[in-house]
């Protein structure tokens, strides 16, 4: 099993992380080939124009715009993707494991929906598929949940796993920024993409989501089993109030598996102020792991950025390489098949959560005995209430209210109901309070 | 190299971890069996007195007082060790892995003082010894530093990893309890031994960094070579100061590498309130690592009890009887052994930090100045003076400072010549501040 040559990478991909990914190994090629026992030589890169200008200079290894030129090289013993999006990836790394490659991804759309069936394959090829910078960035996440939590049955996950909109967030409520002015600020320090949909709608905290949960409840979870919804209804206001209350707002991935199924969800969240999550600031994540043995367990580091995640990529590719060495495990993968069938999914409809609710109504008497009355109607408790900003002029006042736990389907119905109160002129946001 | 059969276990102490790894497997045989892909069994425990009663009743397997009857049993596949202390358990391990059997420890004492010897043995003799419920209980570390952060180079390590302490401390800070009652109430609660030392002289969290530093710093570290200082000397006072300068006080254990060597030492410090680390609270323990490529990151969770301990021994149990089932690594050890000559480690004396002083002085003009006097013939700037208490009657004020960066061996110089000077009439406490 031990090699007496190098370890051959072949990078697919050569943007940000691919180049911190580079750096590194050419930074310190004798750290990695000591903890590893042979040294690792990059091959070469896939990249779309080889002949365009590089952060890299002199590139010391060739740069291809033929996949098969890695994929089916026999001095490429891992394949390294760090491409994103759904397609051509999935292909490639197809193609890379069918051609006998062990693979190290970072790619968390291709993992989220294809992950279950990519490593069933790799499983029956007897290659190996890590992907530990797929979710949080620098913090050791699937490694933790694929080993050391084993022997838990896990009943709960909450997760803090998207920079972009943490940091979006953070600075909303430290600063009272807009919406429209963070998110302009995190695309100028490259926190945010130019077209900022996946983040900031919760699409990326969802295929994360996704992939976490499949490993920790040993089922298979896609992003289509996740409801998720984004940032973008959250105001000022809201932080304020929320402040006031004693919680933060933040952008949560939560899955949670009890007698009645598993149900996984992206979502803005009232989070209580003494909380760990709710002092995750900036463009930090943190993953909070409940499990039957261990108790509560969180993990908190950078989501994001070259260096992190070329710090999970290497780490996967210093593992593999050492097994190739006959240092470590030879090819199976760390994670056994689910042979059950799927736990129940459930959705929003019988969720069971607090809420807070911010509305403008008519400035007059008894419209809090109308409002109490129709969420009475649903079983549905206040827990607080704020009336603030009245204003003469419009004859409106803000009022926010929390409540005890209640359906999200009775929610539902109160919400529609009381958008037909004359009283009511406008319902400006329902957030979940988390935890019940 | 797969197995038919049983995977067979072997138990080395029936305690309260013990019972807990035991009824934890007794409880849920059939999810570990299929994580596993075989079933786990008990073969035995070694127990002091066979006839002794015990929790677990009646028991499902045989007690022994005679440890070759699980050492050498040819059913033995895996040997548990939940002894602790370091006789005669190290000897038991060592039979263990020349027996050619698989060993888990949950002994800090023993991997602290022998680990590197017991490892190396391990990887001559094809077997593992793995040892994650040895630091922090129910967090995953150890098996985040030999595999997930090894592209690192790891900077420095600061931890919270004895509860006990951290419990005292945190009820001395929050309820203004004293030293002595803390510690009383933490032994009602079992959170303390009757004879408290290891703890409350921070020998117990000398041992955990010296397990930490060897495996995040490639090099051995004994717990000779780290110096420890316990919480005994700490007062309600100390905690109030502290607050009123924004700080917690934990009982940290640090361990820093930079091109001057590796430094490891065990002590009280003041910790900015807005750390995550302030925010430890009670039998929490967390785990700070700088990683050149990662960053910060912090595994937050129990640090000891029965089940978190648990949760830890038996992920370790089902990662080798795995491995026994033909599913991940058959033999090697998953840390290298370093080849390269100890790192130097560095003493005290050349440390740079920050000090948070209080003195009893004469209540008279010029004190401060003299004290200041004193202080900058060492080099050493103050940052902060507070000056409180005065006690007419007995003509004392109290004064608590802190100062800027400055060098251990010149502050060590500094409180000798404050000691003699007349208006000193004591130096109450002198801790450190961190990070500097």
């Amino acid at each position: 099993m031990a090699v007496d040559r190098a370890i051959g990478v072949g990078l697919l991909g050569l943007g940000v992380v691919g180049t911190g990914v580079a750096q590194t190994l050419l930074r310190k090629p004798s750290v990695l080939a000591e903890r590893i026992g042979a040294p690792l030589v990059i091959r070469g890169a896939l990249v779309r124009d080889p002949a365009k200008a590089r952060a890299l200079s002199p590139l010391p290894f060739p740069l291809t715009s033929d996949p098969a030129r890695l994929l089916e090289a026999s001095d490429v013993d891992i394949v390294v993707e760090v491409m994103g999006g759904e397609h051509p990836a999935l292909e490639y790394l197809e193609h890379a494991l069918r051609a006998g490659k062990h693979v190290v991804t970072a790619n968390k759309e291709v993992m989220a929906k294809h992950g279950h069936r990519l490593r069933a394959l790799a499983q029956q090829l007897g290659v190996q598929i890590r992907f530990e910078a797929s979710v949080g960035g620098g913090i050791p996440i699937i490694g933790p949940l694929q080993r050391d939590l084993l022997a838990n049955d896990i009943t709960s996950l909450r997760a803090i796993i998207n920079g972009t909109t943490n940091y979006i967030l953070t600075r909303m409520a430290n600063e009272g920024l807009d919406f429209a002015v963070a998110l302009r600020h995190a695309q100028e320090l490259g926190y945010a993409e130019p077209d900022p949909t996946n983040d900031v709608e919760g699409i990326d905290a969802a295929y994360k989501l996704a992939i976490l949960a499949s490993l920790a409840f040993h089922t298979p979870v896609t992003p289509a089993d996740v409801p998720h919804e984004g940032v973008t209804r959250l105001r000022t206001k809201d932080f304020q109030y929320a402040k006031e209350l004693g919680y933060a707002i933040k952008l949560l991935a939560i899955s949670v598996k009890d007698d009645a199924g598993l149900s996984a969800r992206v979502h803005p969240a009232l989070v209580p102020q003494e909380t760990l999550l709710a002092k995750v600031d900036g463009a930090y994540n943190a993953v909070e792991i409940k499990g039957d043995l261990t108790g509560t367990v969180t993990f908190h580091g950078l989501g994001a950025g070259a260096q992190p995640t070329a710090s999970a990529i290497l780490g996967d590719v210093v593992n593999v390489a050492r097994a190739l060495c006959g240092h470590a495990q030879p090819a199976a993968p760390p994670l056994s098949t689910p042979s059950k069938p799927a736990v129940r999914l459930r959705g929003l409809a019988d969720l069971v959560t607090r809420y807070y609710l911010r509305m403008s109504v008519g400035d007059q008497a008894g419209v809090l005995a109308q409002i109490a009355n129709v969420l009475g109607q649903q079983q549905i408790s206040l827990a607080s209430v704020i009336q603030k900003d009245a204003d003469p002029a419009a004859k409106t006042a803000e009022i926010v209210i929390t409540t005890h736990p209640a359906q999200e389907a009775r929610m539902q119905r109160a919400l529609e109901m009381l958008s037909k109160l004359p009283v009511v002129k406008e319902i400006n946001n329902v957030i979940r309070v988390e935890p019940v």
